[in-house]
């Protein structure tokens, strides 16, 4: 069994294409949970949709969120009647969000619905949330502290970002998965997928069970860079690093999964960093890590799982 | 000021000829609540949103529900999901339903709620909640007591009714319109329009406040008969009277507001039940009830305020 922990669209091209090339019981998916919200009364999460709907096929290539195919009537209506429409709800898409909450009002926890709401959408691996407890993001900017989807979206990522934390993830516990914390799988193998570390996988490891966890891992763990060749393939990821005073780098990257991470991943644009990953403690990788089609997906996940750290979790 | 008592489709009809016979500030029309409920996590107000919708002219003209144009992107997907789809909310429908939701969750009262979607619809006559309280109308069957929606809608009045109570009414009281309750406006005339009296305006009079103001009118008031020829035109208001053991008849419904109303208008084709409407306390008025046009609305207001008790209301 190999588990993946994801964000949202890098991360999920990545699960995507390995749930192509394993099968469905050798793979789960750890998803974040920072990024959720409450938005119109419905319970939003972004992450875990975003990797549902591209596993299950529907997701829109365009727009990194939602459904292919989409309507708007619902939006459409809401501004005549003067709601918010800051964060785009599509009419296919608010089933997610109206069956989901009334599943969680009906006291029944987020890692049910996600595996309800999945495989009824025809996704065969596990997709659970981290945490079936609240981990919300807040983002520290010029413009105050913000929740991090009016950071997102509202503000398209404008405000300079000083601090990030996730609140209530010290009390947070890894959501249960087939009658045991993810944390207690039996795993041959971690993969941290291409997503933001601060945004996606940060909010996940600031459980202290899931740090400890890859702290005291006897498998092996590694990470597939975000950034490539100075910039992030998608999102606010070098942004925000560099207003952290980070350089915007694979390196730095790595550097924040140091004593986490065994290999360390990177595309072949970054190559020649390969020295200073290797003096972070981590054996680099060289792969094509960019991912533009669903063969290059496939691809990127065989070639991992190919890797001799994982070749018992190999087809 | 004319005040109307309406339920959902034949009420709308009148209450929409009203609206364009009178000048906004000249009436008011207060609408049942007794067919509200919780679906989806959602609070439904179908009588009052069938309401809006036909004055705001974007009412769906085929199915008595839901605006004109519609599309079901959501209830498609929510089948996909599993969700519950015997309800059916059009995705434009929906912006009403989670704004007013969200507002009440907010704390506002249903009937500030109504009063900004009623405007922002381009309605400009009140449209006011018959309470802000809860009053639920259950069905006590042949197949055990239900709530009003699932006997009516997910039923299809298919079970044989016994019995309608209106739960909470005892307790409810007449909604706020302009910092007064509704029955404590200076009114010239009220009329009751041709809606279910026992499904749309019973639960209103189920009020002892506003039973007890039409017990005690100072002002006229004037039903119009929602049966014709025997046969209810919209709904199952003549299947229920067969099944309490009344005759489906417009004189059932004229004994159904003895002491109540001074009016009764029934159709032309129901003149010859003239005599047995006096013989109630009631003035009978013969007049073409019958609305199957935007013009029919109009006349019918037209002629039921040029009717002389009212006419100090006229344009």
């Amino acid at each position: 069994m190999l588990l993946a922990l994801a964000g949202g669209v890098g991360g999920a091209k990545l699960a995507h294409g390995l749930s192509r090339v394993l099968r469905a019981e050798d793979l789960a998916i750890v998803v974040n949970v920072g990024d959720d919200f409450e938005h119109l009364g419905l319970y939003v999460s972004p992450d875990i949709d975003t990797v549902v709907y591209t596993l299950a096929g529907i997701a829109n290539p365009d727009s990194g969120w939602g459904v292919a195919g989409e309507t708007w009537s619902f939006m459409d209506a809401l501004a005549t009647l003067g709601g918010e429409t800051w964060f785009r709800l599509g009419d296919r898409d608010l089933a997610t969000h109206i069956e989901r909450t009334r599943r969680l009002a009906a006291g029944t926890p987020l890692s049910d619905v996600t595996r309800h709401l999945a495989r009824r959408l025809g996704v065969a691996p596990a997709v659970v949330p981290a945490s079936d407890d609240p981990i919300r993001t807040f983002v520290a900017t010029d413009e105050g502290e913000m929740e991090f989807q009016h950071y997102f979206v509202r503000r398209h990522c404008a405000p300079r970002v000083s601090r990030l934390s996730y609140r209530h993830a010290a009390a947070a516990r890894p959501a249960m998965v087939g009658g045991q914390r993810w944390t207690a799988m039996e795993v041959t193998g971690v993969i941290i997928c291409p997503s933001n570390p601060y945004l996606s996988i940060a909010p996940i490891l600031a459980m202290p069970e899931a740090r400890a966890w890859l702290e005291r891992r006897r498998f092996p763990v590694a990470a597939v860079s975000p950034i490539v060749a100075g910039r992030a393939l998608k999102g606010p990821a070098a942004k925000i690093m560099a207003e952290l005073g980070e350089e915007p780098s694979a390196v730095t990257v790595a550097r924040f999964y140091a004593g986490l991470v065994d290999l360390f991943i990177v595309d072949t644009n970054d190559g020649a960093l390969a020295g200073e990953i290797r003096a972070l403690g981590m054996e680099p990788v060289v792969l094509d890590s960019v991912m533009n089609s669903l063969d290059d997906r496939q691809r990127l996940a065989r070639e991992i799982c190919a890797l001799p750290v994982f070749a018992e979790s190999r087809l």
